[in-house]
């Protein structure tokens, strides 16, 4: 058996199925390893992966904070928190935190490929029940949640979950585990949505905390990551030079479409915007973009972006007019915005150039540069930042002790977002890397304004 | 009694008292009528004045489609609305749209400086019922206000209000008038708080739509309007350079402040930034912003803006340490946010240099620049643009509709935000002006959106 | 006679002929006095005026610097300048600072309209003579000159022309005056166009230094100040919103237009260039600028903006194809750059609707809003700032010193740019107003770069 | 001999010697291209790397108008150009352009590792003599050069150099080849330099054209690219995020510099400026950046960039005060403006964590990450993008063409700068690829402009 036993490392029967996708989602330190693996000793990889997580914690002073003002208290003494994300080098801050709060932790991986194995097996070392390696096959990576829920003498009360598959394994295999549980702890949009048809169905449980949508993440998710990972997706994919390009944007409806039209405003392209809804029309008329229907510029644009949430935004009909060297790709929410379906025919040859990047070829010799298969080009083609991960982990250490500590009755089985005043908190925990000076209420300002003088300062619902 | 006859202009023994103040809030128009004063006849201020109204019906092309567009139905047949705002040509534009729809209207200004003498003349002349001059007293100001209300044969089923000062009058005088009011429309932040006050109370006893917080209006008055009328305040009290001058700006709260900071930004200013929650003090941080408190920089500052909506947020301390020449002024909400009465003591000398800007002077010669006396720059010292009146009007002209047609029981005795879709169908009504063309949904991305192709397209708490 | 009395005020049978234009160049004091001009009394006139001079003082700081650092020295002393310049507060302190440096000044206006009569006033109360008052006549202006110079008993050695108007009337009545002149500086354009003629036909009989075309002023003239120009004259003159307009800037050949088209897009319209030279075509597209000829636009701007130098840029067959309200405007060169005579026809009917802003009406109604009559809109319709005139005096300063300080035969009868270490020398004195640090060169990098370390720092040419 | 023979790929008995730096100077085809040798077929290669120069060819559309324009003429029917420049797929677009305009060509590489070999193997294929490949050495070098040089029956007329290394070695072993050629090309920054000093010592026999201070390719190489490549940059190597974080950029001297600055702002990072040239200094404050000494900021920033063409602007002492974690680069002309020489000390470790990315770790454990050693970044570790390469390949086309065909006694044994017109040449071929649509003076223009309709628009010195 393997209780607390580490075990992070593939059995020898299991093949290493190395993604040759290039950088995924947590790509950064996972690319760079990978390039040497075949030069680099496994001692220097395990010394170098320690570095690495040392690291990263310099990176995520945030959740280095949280524990030194939390350790005290243990909020999560007799917390057993079982947990399914990427294993990174930031996740292992985030246990490492965890566990410093009390918790105990047993992790397995959300995605078949972004495990860091180094990192696995540094935690495996330390001592933590990790269940997870790079290039885990399907039936690995039920096997891997399965061995992380169900283990003799040892019962999670708390579930951290990235896109709902341990929630729902849980639910499927292992339903009577849910009266010990106080909370689940969910990140990702796909389970969210999942949690919200189980409340709708009325079959939630247990109090959910949806994370995915606490302002401080979507504001830095969508408004501040894209306006930069626009600009790296498409350079690191195709080298295009920004200056003069004419781009067309598919919607303008959230904050991270208009990071893209900013940023390549700023760079001197001429964009368009394309929308359905009247009022963020409006808005980016005002903000200074032509407002088009896809087919008046689809002939002269350089480059195509769609970010609209919806799906067949851009289909055959547009793709055949583009002209020659015409960049696709999408940042939007779903991978069914461009209709790539519609390009595997046989009058069209496909060539992969480099990762990432296919030219999809006309039979007059017209070439389409499709990036990521139209899969999301900041996830498929870009790095996702430090900070910005540290906002995830330290929402999500903050999440688990809300739902742990809260007193009875305060969350029903229904899905909630995080409280301002934590949501808050964790912004305030992020200053410091700014060397920025918040200020405070006096009493009288307080009291003008209807506030506690530690907030929170805003309403529940304000964006 | 006066029924329907025109009364817009002030008897002879009501002396005119022009304001000293120059351009109020509806400038332009009134700015340029006041210089030629002594030189224009009567007859050719009425024809100057008409001409007025029709360039302002060009420049309010929203209000002249929704004219033809609803004219056959004439949703407003039958209304008796009764309305108290500025009184100018923008405002003649929406009382004649109001007519076309079927309604009948008596008027009254909602400010003592704001009314347009010949607009209020020409719809005199026009058969609308107005009761309102440039300059009126305390007591002219309610007797004109009571001449709308209070006529025999005549009564009131709808209120349009700007300021809460109209219901107001009516709760206290003529309580009974409520039972034949179908809804009040409230355009002021003042007026909406008033009505909110009510609802609390259990007083209020007819739905009240607040227009003031449709998604449209709270996009262009604070971020597009701002963006550009700080620069212009600004600019036309002093004539700063803003090319490396060092800015703070308290408050970084709403869009408006970001419309702020961004404007000065780009105009090469150096821009720090005050606040109180860490969320906003995240993004000022993101969008390239020192966050400092104010005490930091307020010995180098070249200028100090407030846009917090707190009050004592820049305070004699504060100002004492100012360098000489700082200009001051407020953008916020409240008039309190600069403790100008902290300035009001012996040893200061203050000295007016222009319309809306004091010198305020230490003893030891220091100036520091006072605008508008702490009062709203946007509002005393720039113009609002006709594009933003006009969303303002067709706002105030749907909420008209919409509670005037509402089926019985679908308004409540509370205070209503516009529904979503008529905010909508503001904006699509401007969208013609800048030539922009709206995508139109198919029925396959409907249902996968899972929303009606005519919209609403957000929820009703977007933002 | 006169000799060194003050004769400043106009005699009383000249009739006060006040601008009804409004604002003219040096506008902003002018402006404000003239509003309070029936109740003020002229004892207090006299005060606010020392009052001016001695804020320009504040605003001045490199020329009171540079009257501490050259005071001791007295490099001006013996010199005896005549000047024609405007006449305003910041002229009275460079004034004051050439007699500080040891100089003797006479001076007339260069405008039959900028002059500050309480300016005016003060300086002759000061001692200096000074020949000018606002609204002169062609005679006036003329005996103003002529008055400067032709004085008994004192003989002007340097000149510091604005135009070439005083240089003009020497070279006409007083040409032997040559012999004891030592050099003229020249601000203008014009002026400086005059020289270069002079020079190239052999008449030039001194140096003269144009100080129109020093790298620092250029600089500020054209990119800083149009930057911030182009904005407050559109507003000040019609309140338009930039946000979402559409605008076709013709010409990118200068900094200038640069500041223009960067300022626009900044506030969200949407900037069309057209150009005739491929290199500066080349740039508007790199800066995100569709490069269009004005015909493929002309149906569709809001806004038209010429600065290419040239003429006739935009003709009546443009104008004829202008959309109803299109506003049209100048920030080029010359004043012919719109073919405004074209629009004195029958057919166009003209309305002054504000100053500086006409309204040609199409006999279908269509109104074309012409700003400033075509002449230079940043000229006309918005204030020069302080910091901008700094810059221009401090620089007249300093080429008169080096003129009047020069050895025997470093200039010849030429036309000569200001030499780039003084260029960088008014440069310096402005950093102190921005709080800002010069970095020093080391022994060694000066050595390794072959400069000196005090510089130059750039070749002559370098702009 | 090998005469015409393709001698393209090495000899057996010489090893690959595959930089270990990855992306070299031509970075992008090369690098994706090596990652797959061990998958892809000889043949494929092949296939795949005229694929490379046809889609070059596509993105090169200037040379092939050129082609197309000059093809009829052959202006350069016998010309023998011998080269020496990369050898990538633009390089070859060229070359085939220079044989269609009727010149002969023989080929070196001016890099031992930025050669693409498939491309050198299919010019080769083609009939061209190209001599490289991909890690040579020293010896292999100059072996290669001779090659190109020293062949019976074949001497060149014109030069085309890239570094001035060719021109070196015709000087040293062949300096009578000099009475046969008719001029040199030279693009690099060090090799016209040396051409300077060879006309300096009166040592330059032929005339010498100076390409890399044309105007459109200076604007393109400084402003444009760098704007750009300073993200890319520092994304590729760090994934550093910008936004909020501290940068301090030393120099503001030149457009690339405010390439920097501009773009870095655009992303939300705060930047602080230090300069020794006052002008430049003021032009920084008017852009809107803090002027500093660099030690006033050097312990709170987060990135230090120089750019400023001097040495040991970053020195030791400066290193010592970064805070860990800080980003050191070099963005300047040479590769000495930090000094990386003073890292070499016993106490500090060096840790190279990625390619072009190394740790240096003071004894306290701090970190600072140095890029490419403090060599220039932009040229390390970002691409440079093929309309750049364009704007290059198309000037040195014009720059043989101008010196192959100017008639006697145009050009003197000395270095020129491309004439004016052909810089204006070569923008406006460029200027389809933005469908830009450039406007034409009338007759009546030009005669008032005193210009040729055809151009040159502006002063040689113009920039």
């Amino acid at each position: 058996h393997c209780g607390h036993t580490a075990f992070a490392m593939p059995d020898p029967v299991r093949p290493w199925k190395l993604s040759r996708e290039g950088p995924g989602l947590f790509s950064s330190a996972a690319s760079y390893t990978d390039s040497s693996d075949d030069e680099t000793s496994p001692r220097d990889k395990q010394q170098k992966n320690s570095k690495e997580i040392e690291i990263a914690e310099q990176e995520m002073p945030a959740l280095m904070a949280l524990r030194k003002r939390a350790q005290g208290e243990k909020p999560l003494a007799g917390a057993k928190v079982v947990g399914c994300t990427h294993i990174t080098a930031q996740t292992a801050v985030l246990m490492e935190t965890l566990s410093a709060l009390g918790a105990q932790c047993r992790w397995a991986a959300c995605n078949i490929y972004s495990t860091q194995n180094e990192v696995a097996a540094a935690l495996a070392e330390g001592g933590f029940s990790v269940f997870a390696w790079k290039g885990e096959s399907e039936d690995d990576f039920w096997w891997c949640i399965d061995r992380c829920v169900n283990v003799e003498g040892w019962q999670p009360n708390m579930i951290l979950d990235d896109g709902g598959d341990l929630t729902h394994w849980i639910y499927k295999k292992y339903p009577n585990m849910f009266k010990k549980i106080k909370g689940i702890v969910e990140e990702s949009v796909t389970g969210v949505h999942r949690l919200y048809q189980l409340s709708k169905a009325g079959k939630l449980c247990v109090p959910a905390m949806n994370v995915n949508d606490s302002v401080t993440k979507q504001k830095f998710d969508n408004l501040y990551c894209c306006r930069e990972s626009i600009l790296d997706g498409l350079k690191r994919t195709t080298d295009v030079m920004f200056g003069g390009k004419q781009v067309v944007v598919c919607g303008y409806g959230e904050v991270s479409r208009k990071g893209c039209c900013a940023a390549l405003k700023a760079m001197g392209s001429i964009v368009y915007v394309t929308e359905i809804d009247p009022i963020c029309a409006l808005q980016a008329c005002m903000d200074g973009f032509r407002l088009v229907k896809l087919n008046e510029v689809i002939r002269q644009v350089d480059i195509v972006i769609t970010c609209t949430g919806n799906k067949n935004v851009v289909v055959r009909e547009n793709l055949d007019r583009m002209k020659n060297g015409c960049i696709v790709c999408n940042m939007g929410h779903s991978n069914t915005e461009i209709d790539v379906a519609s390009l595997r025919t046989p009058e069209l040859t496909w060539e992969r150039v480099r990762s990432q990047v296919d030219h999809v070829i006309w039979p007059d010799g017209k070439r389409i540069v499709l990036l990521a298969e139209g899969r999301l080009l900041n996830l498929s083609c870009s790095t996702v930042p430090t900070f910005v991960l540290s906002i995830t982990a330290t929402t999500q250490a903050l999440a688990l002790i809300e739902l742990y500590n809260a007193p009875e009755g305060r969350y029903k089985q229904d899905v909630y977002l995080l409280p301002k005043k934590m949501d808050e908190y964790v912004a305030s925990l992020h200053l410091p890397t700014f060397d920025a000076h918040l200020t405070e209420l006096s009493d009288e300002q307080a009291k003008y304004l209807g506030l506690n003088k530690n907030g929170p300062f805003k309403p529940n619902y304000y964006r």
